[in-house]
This record gives C-alpha cells, sequence and structure tokens, in this order.
C-alpha cells in the first residue's frame, strides 16, 4: 500500500525531492512538510514539493502513514522524542540517513510501539544543499539500502521498499553494522580525504587543478553540518577505514623508486583494473 | 611561425589529438607520426591524425621544425639520443609530460647545440589511453604549463607557446622545480589517493559505490605505466605532499570525538569554501 498521507521532516535537497518525486508517481498523496525555517518551508510550498507546511515536527507527523527524517543525522535523537507522542498507531518512520546504526537504536529505545521503524539510506544527493536544488528524478535508478533488524516488521519493511522503488530506486537490505562498515569505506572515507586533499593544496597549486583534481574533490564541497554529524556517528568504521588507507599510502610510498618499479606498475595495473570493473552508470549519488 | 613540418613521437591519446587539432587548425602543417607499435601508426594514419608514418623516432624528426614527444616520461631518454643526431638546425622539440625536471635536464645533456628545447605540460587527457580516443577538442581551453628556463631560447619559447594557443590553450610559464612541487600536489598526489582508495574497498562494499566514490576514484582507471613512470620521477615532491596529507589525517581524526564537533565542522567548513572556490569550468583534464 502506497503512503496516502506523508510526512517529510528537513525540506532541503533530499526532503524537497522526495516531495517533488512523489508529486510526479503517486498523485493521490498528501505530503505535510516540516522545518525549522518558515523561508525553507515557504520555499518547498512554492516549488510544490509539499502540499502543506506544518508548525512544529509532530504537526507534521499527525495523522500520517509514512514520517521520513531528512534532516542531519545529529537531529535525529531529538526529532524522534518531539514526534514519537504524535504518531499514529501503524504509522511507518524511515529515514534518508547516511549512517544506520544510531537511528536504528534511538527508533527502539524511544518511539512507540505500534509504530515501525525502517532504516533507509537513499543513496543521491550532490554537493549542493537547500530545497532549490531538489529534482524530482534525484532518486531514479539510484540504490536504496534499508536496514531491517530482526525486531523489525517485515510488512513495514515492504511497505518502505515499495515507497523508494516507487519513486525509482533500485532496492537492497544490509543490516545496520554492515551498512555502516561498508559504507565508511565506499563513502565516508572518500570524502574525507577530499577534503583533507583540498585542505593541503596551496594557493599557489590551486589554480593549476584540472579535471583529475576536480573530479576527484568534488565531494568536499558538500555540507559541513551534514557530513560532521557522519563522521562524528561513524568514528569507530572511519578509523578502520583511515587505518587500512595508511597501509596502502605506506606500501605505495615503499615503492616509489626505480628498483621497485614492475612492483609499482602491478599495485597501478590492479587499481586500475578494479576501478575500471566498476562501471559508472547508472549512476548514483552519495 | 607556425610549424609547417610537425613531428609526433608517441601517437597515443595526446599525439593523436594534437595531430587531430592541428589538421584543424594548422591546415598547411604536414605531420609525420612515430610509435613502437604499427598498428597504432596505422590507426593514426586512418583516423588522419598524421600524414605519413615514420620507420623510427630519428626518421620522424628528419627535417621538421618542431617536434612533440608524446611517449610516456620513462622513455624520453632513450628517444632524445636517438633523435638528437637527426635533428636539423634550429629544429625546436618540446614534450607533453606531466613531469619536468627531468626532461629539460636530458635535452640540457643530450641534444645537439642549435637545437631548442622548451618543457611543456598541456593539462589535458583522460583515464583512457590509446589513439581510438583521440579528439581534436581534447586541448581546448585547457591549461598549458611550459617550463623554460634561464638558458632556453627566448623565441623557442614563444614558438611552443603560439603552438598550444593555436589548439585553443592557455598556457602560463612555471619553472621546472616549481612545475613539478605543484603538479605534486595538485594532480600526482589526487590520483596515487585514487589508486589507494580503490585498493583497500572490498568486494562487498564496491557494488555499493555511489556517485562520490565514483568521481573521485575515476583518475585510478589511468595507464598504469604512464603514472608508475611519473610517480618514481616526482617521488621527492611526492613524498612531501604524503607527509602534509598523514598531517591533514591525522588532523581529521583527532576531530572525530562529539566534543571536537565545532573544530571538525570548522574544518570540513574551510574545506568546502576552498573547493567551491575553485569552479569547474571551463574544463582542464590531467
Amino acid at each position: 500500500m502506497p503512503p496516502s498521507r506523508l510526512s517529510i521532516i528537513g525540506v532541503g535537497l533530499l526532503g524537497g525531492s522526495i516531495g517533488l518525486a512523489v508529486k510526479n508517481g503517486l498523485t493521490s498523496c498528501r505530503i505535510k512538510g516540516y522545518g525549522h525555517r518558515k523561508s525553507t518551508l515557504d520555499q518547498a510550498l512554492n516549488l510544490g514539493a509539499i502540499d502543506s507546511a506544518a508548525v512544529s515536527a509532530a504537526d507534521a507527523v499527525a495523522g500520517a502513514d509514512l514520517v521520513i527524517l531528512c534532516t542531519p543525522v545529529g537531529l535525529f535523537d531529538e526529532i524522534l522524542r518531539s514526534i514519537g507522542p504524535a504518531l499514529a498507531p501503524g504509522a511507518i518512520v524511515t529515514d534518508v540517513g547516511s549512517t544506520k546504526r544510531s537511528v536504528v537504536r534511538l527508533a527502539q529505545e524511544i518511539l512507540p510501539s505500534g509504530v515501525h521503524f525502517v532504516g533507509s539510506h537513499p543513496m543521491a544527493g550532490s554537493e549542493k544543499r537547500g530545497v532549490e536544488f531538489a529534482k524530482a528524478d534525484l532518486f531514479k535508478n539510484a540504490l536504496c539500502i534499508t536496514t531491517p533488524t530482526a525486531r523489525t516488521d517485515l510488512a513495514a519493511v515492504r511497505t518502505v521498499e515499495s515507497f523508494w522503488q516507487t519513486i525509482g530506486m533500485r532496492v537492497t537490505r544490509l543490516t545496520p553494522d554492515d551498512h555502516d562498515r561498508l559504507l565508511a569505506d565506499v563513502s565516508h572515507l572518500p570524502h574525507a580525504l577530499a577534503a583533507a586533499l583540498t585542505m593541503l593544496q596551496s594557493d599557489q597549486a590551486l589554480p593549476l587543478a584540472g579535471k583529475g583534481f576536480l573530479d576527484s574533490t568534488r565531494i568536499a564541497a558538500g555540507d559541513p553540518g551534514l557530513w560532521r554529524d557522519i563522521f562524528i556517528d561513524n568514528s569507530d568504521n572511519l578509523r578502520d577505514g583511515l587505518r587500512r588507507l595508511r597501509g596502502q599510502i605506506e606500501r605505495f610510498e615503499a615503492m616509489l623508486l626505480p628498483e621497485q618499479s614492475t612492483q609499482l606498475h602491478q599495485w597501478l595495473d590492479a587499481a586500475a583494473k578494479k576501478r575500471r570493473g566498476r562501471s559508472d552508470g547508472p549512476l548514483s549519488g552519495e
């Protein structure tokens, strides 16, 4: 059953894009949005991303059959506490956060029984932020990871997965632990490195940057608040990724000698083959 | 004076693209190409990237007024030795290598007096290799760095710079030392990191990669032989860049704590502002 009353908490790039996508595909669904800035809510209304603006998070979820948390991860605790008492029995809550262990644990602690939580990570986005960059096709062909646990209601999982499929996503399931471990490597670590790589550039070097540098650091332009929350929430996995990265860098540095050129070639060849094996399309965002 | 007899040594992606660009803009110029594989030379002839194929590097440069070395950096020593005796007095030799100290030094040692060498680094390219990917507009709007020294003939520098401008490039000058130091940071280090980041991914993580990972590691698919030569040739600068990168990573890791969240936000904000300050267009390659 697709949702007939959808609540979006946080109407930025992701929340706004979900609204626009639903308006395209589920025309009978009514969308109520909430955000802490009145100007953002007005903009979301003008863009047609939501049908009505709520005065609080609790107001936004009253009577909703599906609630999607679209704020930075660091606000989930506060929001779950404020919406808990206002949720209708049988309501389903999901989210779009880039880390999953903490939100799944918080939802289990905070939400009342009779309300179902299913963690989601729709892997779409952009280094841009704000509802003004929202697009109805942001999620098209991208991957959404759901993270049910042994305690999650299976019907709720299916409803949430169908919802993401309705707006064009491919869906796969992982445990919250596996999600956070794997995404640390494939998403959070690249972001941290892009920031580090940008920070070490001198004013003389930066204007010489070509397409290679620009591609490899584009994600460093992302929203600092959003990424701070992700990094702190997933710090254990990120530290493990950094440890393995240091191992790769040490290996590389040890091969920077003419007498090691065969080994260096092999390492670069293995990296090139591995990267080429992962085609760029259909594209999915972060 | 634009060249009337151009010699291209190495007709791969860059050499082939130079040939196609010259055919578009300097119709009176005759191009002789040389490559160690007969099949590549045949393909370059078929694509119209060269007018005739030479049987050796020495044969390719005989009678040329401009010679462009387009092979990997590691072959320059051997090629300069073989073409030296065949070059006409007054001929100008340049190259497209991504490092500049070594080729400038080799040219000074090896080339006969009366022949002029001007180092060039046209910053265009792709992770693809081979003349089949050559494009006449590969260099359009991209940056070319020339690296004359106090001993370089100024008329030769101007001829080489005019040549790059004729095929659509913007030109800037650096010393060979400054070039290699700055490019280590802004080009070679990102490439090494993209390879390290790819190598540490597990088979389970890689299929979850989104646009962020794919953008940030695209350059890791580049030609291993080409990059091996660059890394070994510029190892001192690269080691210094890796040292500073480790400093940034240590700083980042020390901030992965809830009580450091303000500092982490500031660091990410500084990186985002710095990256946004470097617009993506007009694009230049690597």
